[in-house]
């Protein structure tokens, strides 16, 4: 009667592209990692906040890194009165309407933290995701450059507490560095500012093309492998000179850096250069000098650039830690001040088989005018943003005792011999879950064999077996598995197997639930408990 | 340069209607409300499973609550391809397609349980929202009634974890038993289903319109306080009557045995009726089996649920826990045999200020259907959902200490006196941090007296202070502002504060430490770290 509809054989079960189901031990090893952001953004000072999946497209803004489809990439519908919603593209966005919304409730400065999966409506590829999860750093009313320091130290530290010391370094890099050079070589104003992100997402591909492929695309355009053309932000040799006078040596300087800090590093902060002592981080300040001391702008960049470097040593943080990097852009339109990146410095070998550094795994940096966007008044904030599942699969490389742990053990599974007496099957199982061990009862409906091979795809670290024999003398039979399966290998036939019968005992019901915790304290050093 | 959007004053900040924030306390409370259900579900053996926000709207059926607007209710977008996709509006759907994705991968039967957000795109209300959350289990591959016992126990070990022992009734009923007398008044076949289903929805109305409300809804219809008519599902007279004798008499047996567990009971499960011990799940069985003899389903029913009685029986669960119930329903239509629920008893009053009791917070059944939708064989599941945020509500109303925790108190805050000197400031905070001791530095623009009010608004239990004076002696301030806060109240004038300084200490920089884990032991029993 009140059946579902009838069977369909052409209705598939299949995942929308882009979107994937995760199983028992995924969830609980990312669960570990994501507990020890927590905590350390705590550390920090930082409170939890959570918003809806879904906003006023208004509100979101028009800020995906594709300028080129504004509003594309996110995925949308109209509500009964006509209005637009979407399915949030990102954590910071629906921070600046909650902020603005409750701004006179919030004590300022607000530390924000948030987790949770964002969306994007986009062409899923080999690791691309239309869903995928950020976990978010915020610091909402600082205009203070101590925060985005903050930002940067919290970014190293919860990489420590991942198991990831020694294995990263956090670049940090100005927008206004950069736009104090744009506005030298003629690209101020609004109506420039599609060229300006073009310039600024030629130089993030620093990593990727090298000086002579970013160069190519600050100017008419550059060709690939394949022949696909990339046009280019349309600059004169002259702009594009000038512009690489900040990009190019500071680059060369890293290469530099790294070579020292190998060969003759003192401490973490110091080289020897030319006989004297230099803090590596004014290696590139001291080189930006002249070149931006024409340039307001390039200059508090600067300025901003020395400030963060002094706090971060005052703190204990070398250069091998937090590093004043030009080549950090962060292709989002709405930065306006420090730009950060979290880069894992480890090998890892790329699609076309060469080894590269494994990379980004966290990036933010200062956008003052996103709060602002609602609001009178302008509201100075600062955040970072972890990409989950990147930082996931890091864990995973570096075999990151965090996300590499052996996996749960199953629970004790109470076979079924005799159906008809399943009520008295069950009033183990509850005796058990009683004294807090995991116990199930099998509620197939197979034979004792399959049974077997049911608690061992459930990993079940022990079966309790009653036959009628067993019953009616009130005992139990309690199987090892796991000693069991040791056993196993070395015994040749079924007639020695049954002689020997390992790992198996008998008991009093009575006994039972003290024989089961022998067996789990035999296996597992902390009891295997609820 | 690289600004964001100019301000907008027409930019409003809000959020869409029926979709809410939460903030620190409350994602605290409420996520050790789900930790103990998590506990308990893996102690029955259930294993995590997480599905994505979006399938196929093909995929999720045409399950709503509401038939006669199916796929309304459902936000929906259409992919590149032209396909649908929708926001899940439950978690079993989900379950489904993932069992019959995966089939042959997972080790059936299969217990699996889920949490997080579904949507509803409804009309939202007072606790009515958009977007909430659930918790499910469900047993996926077991046809036998010992899988719906299992649920029914899981589900009253989960509210005595969470501190509801005797707070509840776990309520049983089979739809087959309403199935089979449907059956025999001509309501069988598929072009009665919309008839039978508002007859389930007439009687799932029991508690709320009575059994004369109940008795209009099956018959021509009802018109309510307001004027308004609900259209009833059309039964002639002799069909009222006969529905009635399974719904009636077992709703008058229901409140009989409230009374008599009250009042004679002698354990959980029986009571004295005319001189002899009867178990109390029998008498509405025993009045059931005349009406339902000539019907095969409805006997296979009444079977089922002596099955489900007789082994929660054995496992020790007594009526008072778990209770055989005419009056469950369950809306949906997916359901195909045992339908279960989980109603809070303790009082509450409603909005039209009538004291009544608290209500469902969880509910399920058996769907043999849902999972075959996608493959050739049948595949029997059972399992229910718990409603987190009703839930919650239960624990705020019943003051469970497990949500009504004292709030985590803040960080310590190290004030800003002289902003030159901020990556002084800043090394304190790093020290502090260093040996686990949650802090911030305050990144306001602020005098002393708003950073001490912005301590306080934080929560803070301890303020470092360092004027010049102590910066040049090596020593810091440590402010005790929980002790301060209740000296103040014992203080008359601001001179007095000053001479006497309560709960404030100077010591030296490298003792700062140990003296700010000694105000925290003070407060909280368990030092406060991360």
């Amino acid at each position: 009667m009140s059946k579902a509809e009838p069977t369909k054989a052409d209705l598939k079960a299949r995942l929308p592209r882009g979107f994937v189901d995760r199983r028992a031990d995924e969830i609980a090893a990312q669960g570990r990692m994501l507990d020890t952001i927590r905590r350390t953004f705590e550390l920090y000072g930082f409170e939890a906040l959570e918003t809806p999946f879904v906003e006023y497209t208004e509100a979101l803004g028009k800020f995906l890194p594709d300028l080129d489809r504004p509003n594309e990439g996110v995925f949308s519908f109209q509500d009964d009165d006509a209005a637009w919603l979407s399915l949030r593209y990102d954590l910071t966005a629906p921070l600046a309407r909650h902020v603005a919304e409750n701004f006179d409730a919030i004590p300022k400065p607000y530390r924000s933290f948030r987790s949770g999966y964002v969306f994007r409506n986009e062409k899923p590829g080999p690791g691309r995701f239309r869903q995928f999860m950020q976990f978010d750093a915020d610091i909402v009313g600082a205009g203070s450059v101590a925060a985005d320091a903050e930002a940067c130290m919290l970014m190293a530290d919860t990489l420590d507490r991942l198991g990831l010391a020694g294995q990263y370094v956090i670049k940090v890099n100005n927008r206004k560095v950069l736009d104090g050079v744009m506005e030298a070589i003629g690209l101020a104003g609004p109506e420039k500012a599609g060229q300006r992100l073009t310039v600024l997402r030629a130089i993030d591909k620093l990593d990727r093309l090298g000086l002579e492929g970013v160069r190519q695309l600050l100017g008419a355009g550059r060709k690939d492998e394949s022949g696909d053309v990339t046009k280019g932000a349309g600059l004169d040799d002259a702009q594009i000179v000038e512009l690489m006078h900040v990009v190019g040596p500071s680059t060369r300087h890293m290469t530099r850096i790294d070579d020292r800090l190998a060969a003759t590093a003192i401490g973490d902060d110091e080289i020897v250069e030319d006989g004297r002592m230099v803090v590596l981080n004014d290696l590139v300040l001291n080189e930006w000098e002249p070149i931006l001391r024409d340039s307001a702008t390039g200059s508090a960049g600067l300025e901003e650039l020395r400030q963060i470097a002094e706090l971060v040593r005052a703190a204990g943080y070398g250069t091998k830690r937090i590093r004043i990097d030009p080549s950090v852009v962060r292709g989002l339109e709405y930065y306006t001040g420090p730009v950060y990146e979290a880069e894992l410095t480890f090998p890892v070998t790329n699609e076309d088989g060469q080894t590269v550094r494994f990379g980004s795994v966290a990036g933010g940096g200062r956008y003052d005018g996103l709060v602002g966007r609602f609001r009178a008044e302008p509201v100075p904030a600062t955040g970072f943003s972890i990409g989950v599942s990147r930082l996931f699969s890091a864990l995973q490389l570096t075999q990151s005792p965090l996300v590499a742990a052996a996996p749960t053990p199953g629970p004790v599974v109470v076979l079924v011999l005799d159906r008809e007496n399943i009520a008295d099957y069950q009033k183990l199982v509850a005796t058990l879950r009683a004294e807090n061990i995991r116990a199930e009862l099998y509620l197939g409906g197979a034979g004792m064999k399959a049974q077997m091979k049911y608690a061992d795809r459930r990993r079940a670290p022990v079966a309790i077996i009653q036959g009628s024999n067993e019953r009616a003398a009130g005992e139990v039979q309690i199987k090892d598995l796991i000693a069991g399966a040791e056993a196993a290998q070395g015994i040749a036939s079924n007639a020695e197997w049954k002689a020997a019968r390992p790992a198996q005992v008998s008991c009093p019901e009575g006994e039972m639930v003290v024989r089961v915790r022998e067996v789990l304290a035999l296996h597992f050093p902390q009891p295997e408990t609820a």
